[in-house]
């Protein structure tokens, strides 16, 4: 039975998440502080509210002995809308992002790891703030990982409950023991991937800054860049083929990374949705690399691989880096690129998108239907390696397609009724839904998404939030049966 | 168990459907003498060959007892391709379709009630040619009316037998009594609207020639017209409404209309599917409509109603008539006409697309997910109307559902490697698999399928059959277990 909502324990753990947001402002502070630029006050009154507000509602509210189910899907549902309008602050109050709407577009585009901007003149931007964009991917990717990989499996949401226990950690069935062994663990290899990443980029040229502020977007798959022209600006093949590699672990479960620095060297081909994540970018890669290179878009193979590779991984792991313009590309290319942006990564990475493992499902359930035309009372048992998958997990993953599917859908209708075209409303959908970053159309990577209505910006932020927090997450919030009293 | 194949039964059908197919042919026959056009020798050659072949075939096979599920599927899958190769002869020998791929695709898109062409020109055609394209809808339309309500639900295709004993008839297990039963109902019911559509078609002041087959095209929601700009060409209010009536009457099952027939006058209103189709035609027609005349599309509401209203019941049944062009629509009137192409018609009658009772359930599963993430214990079952749909049922909809969307990407895909840009290869995709006609971009409402490679015709003529035969027909054909001797 479902308990109450324990709305004070909730409110209590909303005011410490404004309270750490606050003190990690101190960090764009101390770079605004270094590079002298003019975010310098928006950062301080940031921190001041963040701080004050946080301390307040900490204040008022108390810690209550233990969280519900639904107490969880609050918290997780709502807390990264608070966050990210708090992280929305330093954009506004700097001045540098004039618009509230714009700002906050920005900072959920940020922590979702979305990497879709408002801005035409990145560079322009106070260095402060550039950092703090990266940033706010380097955070939400944290949250992802701990989400998937330690909390979904506990909600039972879109087949997620196949990773319960991925990770080491107490199985208590409370939510919070759990959860703090599991983030510490991860966490650990989060970082030590994202500072591997930064000494790789430096070699290549980069300045600190900008070897930073690619990391924490690349091992966020979130797709922010400190240049206008994002990872073309550099021009170097190295710093390519360096943020493709970790573009690709970044798409990879966590806890896949964990088992092999424990020791567990095959983790990797044990698992049944790397390998189809692997020969997935591989195959789709070529593919795309011939195409462009019969159709003359690039004289040399090599560059042609270059730049399918970097845009295959860029869009399956769902950063949204790019190197050159897709638009340019064959049909081909673009249709499988836009195929992509559903896959996403794989689950317990910080990719978006459906999850390799769910299409994995939904195609073997498919061909099981077919099976059972001619062996109509056949057990046909659906397994993904050698794991037979539950028939409700299975339900629960069609349904996370489902859903996904008519989302997309009604994005792109609310789109159309802005006046977007039918293609760049489809881009914008599936690139926010997807958490991507460049769509198509008007959208495409070299173009922003400052054009579009405010009313637009606001759905496709509740819709890269949604994208991110897997559907479910949010959307239960949104049911009358969530708060009926009883 | 499956029993083994019973290859000369089911060559004996399709000796039958041959010899069938030749004598139809004296019908435009006929009206080659009546307007002496050039087709009469090639119409001659067709029958004296359709006539020798079938009747070669079924004097060297022989009828045996009784037909397996498999032979079922065999016949079906089948026999649709060697009607529509035979259909196409006639175009072919007379010379006024020169290349055997575009008669096909032309004969193909007839008997699937697509109604996508080839044909630049149309008015161009002999008249007894225009005739036996509109002639191929209703004969199709008649094939498909009875699978869907008879073969089909016995078959336990994509949850079709949900219909089972829909339509009164011997409930024996064996193929052939139930059928011919259920199928003589039908075709009265069917034969009979078809002479009404008829008869108001006259008052509007189309000949007999043209009421006819514009008559045979709406009931089977085919969408062949005999004039180059289609319905427009009559430039009558009149002729739009009766046709888009007779349209939304040829998207409805079959088995209500018959219910209806016999007394039973609640019969469409106590139909959930039904409601919904109708619904959701009144909903979309009345956005269109206001979404055209806001953007000043149209300069009355009454004219931006006609049309919008028309479109919506043409696509949405997927007959594919036009009276206007909808690419110069607003994007709003274009994505929702895109989505109707996916919906399609009711289950047993004659329109294509997934079909509004599988969306249905589509939906309410969807629903059904995420009720149980607030009550993981509780057994919600899925009620269409008053009736629960059985789990297995379910997944056999959910099944169909899937296919069909990796059926329209993999074609769409197919589409781009003949270098069509995204929108037209999304576009020819989805109008050939909801067996619509008129697409997106290149091969909208004023264009045709004449510029697609010959490949490309190939692939989209098996499209059409594939999405007519309600998928699993044909792929389970496909698989190796079909045709595997035990």
């Amino acid at each position: 039975m479902l308990k109450s909502l324990n709305t004070s324990s909730v409110f209590h753990i909303f005011g410490y998440l404004i309270l750490m947001l606050g003190l990690m402002l101190f960090l764009p502070l101390v770079i605004s502080f270094i590079y002298s630029d003019s975010s310098t006050m928006g950062i301080i009154l940031s921190i001041l509210i963040s701080i004050f507000t946080g301390f307040l509602i900490v204040k008022f509210t108390k810690k209550n002995s233990e969280l519900s189910i639904r107490d969880g899907f609050l918290v997780v549902g709502l807390g990264w809308l608070i966050i990210a309008l708090f992280g929305a602050l330093p954009f506004y109050l700097s001045g540098a992002i004039p618009s509230f709407t714009d700002a906050f577009f920005e900072s959920m585009s940020g922590f979702t790891t979305t990497g879709a901007s408002i801005l035409s003149d990145i560079e322009a931007l106070p260095k402060a703030l550039l950092f703090w964009r990266s940033f706010t991917h380097w955070i939400g990717g944290m949250g992802i990982i701990v989400l998937s990989l330690a909390i979904l499996p506990m909600l039972g949401i879109g087949g997620m409950q196949l990773f319960k226990a991925e990770v080491p950690g107490p199985t208590a069935d409370k939510l919070t023991p759990r959860v703090k062994n599991t983030a510490k663990i991860l966490w650990i290899v989060y970082v030590g991937i994202t500072a591997v990443e930064v000494v790789f980029l430096l070699f290549g040229g980069m300045d600190l800054f900008d070897a930073t502020c690619h990391s924490f977007a690349t091992m966020a798959t979130g797709g922010f860049s400190t240049k206008n022209t994002s990872i073309a600006a550099f021009n170097s093949t190295y710093i390519d083929f360096v943020i493709t590699f970790f573009m690709f672990i970044a798409g990879v479960n966590f806890a896949l990374h964990y088992k092999f620095l424990i020791g567990k060297f095959n983790s990797y081909w044990d698992d049944a949705e790397f390998k189809t994540y692997m020969f997935l970018t591989i195959g789709i890669s070529l593919i795309i690399t011939f195409s462009n290179y019969f159709a003359g878009v690039f004289n040399s193979l090599f560059e042609s691989f270059r730049h399918g590779l970097f845009q295959t991984v860029s869009i399956g792991t769902t950063t949204g880096f790019g190197t050159h313009d897709y638009e340019t590309w064959t049909s081909v290319s673009q249709i499988l690129i836009f195929i992509l942006m559903f896959i996403g990564g794989s689950a317990g990475s910080t990719g978006g998108g459906m999850k390799v493992i769910r299409l994995i499902v939904v195609i073997k359930q498919g061909l099981i239907e077919l099976k059972k035309l001619l062996h109509p009372n056949a057990v046909i048992s659906l397994k993904v390696g050698k794991r037979v998958i539950p028939k409700d997990v299975t339900f629960s993953i069609i349904g996370f397609f489902l859903l996904y599917v008519f989302l997309f859908i009604l994005v792109s209708i609310s789109m159309t009724f802005l006046g977007l075209d039918i293609v760049t409303a489809a881009g914008t959908s599936a690139a926010c839904l997807g958490n991507i970053g460049p769509g198509l159309g008007m959208v495409g990577p070299t173009e922003n998404y400052g054009f579009i209505p405010a009313i637009g910006k606001w759905i496709l932020s509740i819709a890269m939030m949604i994208g991110r927090l897997e559907l479910y997450t949010v959307l239960v919030i949104l049911t009358g049966g969530f708060w009926r009293k009883r």
